[in-house]
């Protein structure tokens, strides 16, 4: 489990064993059933969690009631309502598991604490950081300039695993399109 | 102009004469005119870049040759390909100016640098990072869940300078609706 985690942070750079013990001490780990919420929209949300095991979904409900998936994660990824974590405001976000799900989790002030003692662990953040962010303007760039069926291959194409585990309605729901338009797409 | 800078930082870090020198060392400063580019899609994008008088935007020419607007900047923001910037690839967005502009700039390599040698430094592009994920989350579920006058209202509030200084086509491509709609909006 902890290895998980090492692994991850060794992707980006390589620590001693008394520096991961001491980066892992920042840390702590929780374990969800399947449909329980990780984070609740209006509720503080002071975490940011790697994933051991499991899927979890992060999704927005709009005025109208309506349900729109921000993010998915599974093993391996990050998943937090960042404005709420980074600004220690309370969530817009909800997040809840679609899978059983394992996780490490890390408070924002244990973060900058662990950052400020020992400076690879800010540089694995940054690196983090900057990764997500150009993922989320791949996804503006798609929302804003592509049809439904190629988002759909893009989908595939970089999350093949995401499309066996997850219900059509949910990929329907992250792309923006109709679970009609999904269903006529290929390799569905 | 340097103060320009020094100020930007100090909103996040303090820093001493010696150490702020050290870190303006590793930027280079930069003046364009009006419609001239910064980055073309297709080249090298190395630099990030401080806008300290003027105003440019960031776009995607998709297939079609529809033109996307990714982000505008002015003074006191950055803006870049970030996807080239941080991965040191070739350029899939264009940066132009909209008007005469001046700017401070810096490579990856000299950010990483800089970073190592000046933990603040790191923790200031960290928070600057984390403020420019968070703006493109937004960015994301507005497009996903509101309308066109929603999307209009809310960059207003956002960025009441910006209306003032832009061009109504421009602003109606960042939001993704039709200039004959951005026309019916209230205070245009």
């Amino acid at each position: 489990m902890e290895e998980f985690l090492r692994e991850q942070i060794e992707k980006i750079v390589k620590l001693s064993d008394d520096e991961f013990s001491f980066a892992l001490s920042h840390f702590s780990f929780k374990a969800l059933k399947k449909h329980q919420y990780l984070v609740q929209a209006g509720d503080p949300a002071p975490n940011d969690h790697f994933v051991v095991k499991g899927l979890l979904r992060s999704f927005y409900i709009d005025e109208q009631g309506k349900t729109h998936i921000m993010q998915f994660a599974m093993e391996d990824w990050w998943i937090s309502d960042p404005q709420a974590y980074f600004n220690k405001t309370n969530a817009i976000l909800n997040i809840d598991c679609l899978e059983d799900t394992q996780l490490y989790y890390i408070s924002i002030e244990n973060r900058e604490k662990l950052c400020a003692e020992l400076q690879k662990m800010e540089y694995f953040f940054m690196k983090k950081s900057n990764a997500g962010y150009i993922a989320l303007q791949r996804r503006i760039l798609s929302l804003m300039s592509q049809k439904a069926e190629e988002r759909f291959t893009q989908f595939v194409t970089l999350y093949p695993s995401l499309l066996q585990r997850l219900p059509k309605a949910l990929i329907a729901s992250y792309l923006g399109i109709s679970r009609e338009t999904l269903s006529r797409m290929p390799l569905t």
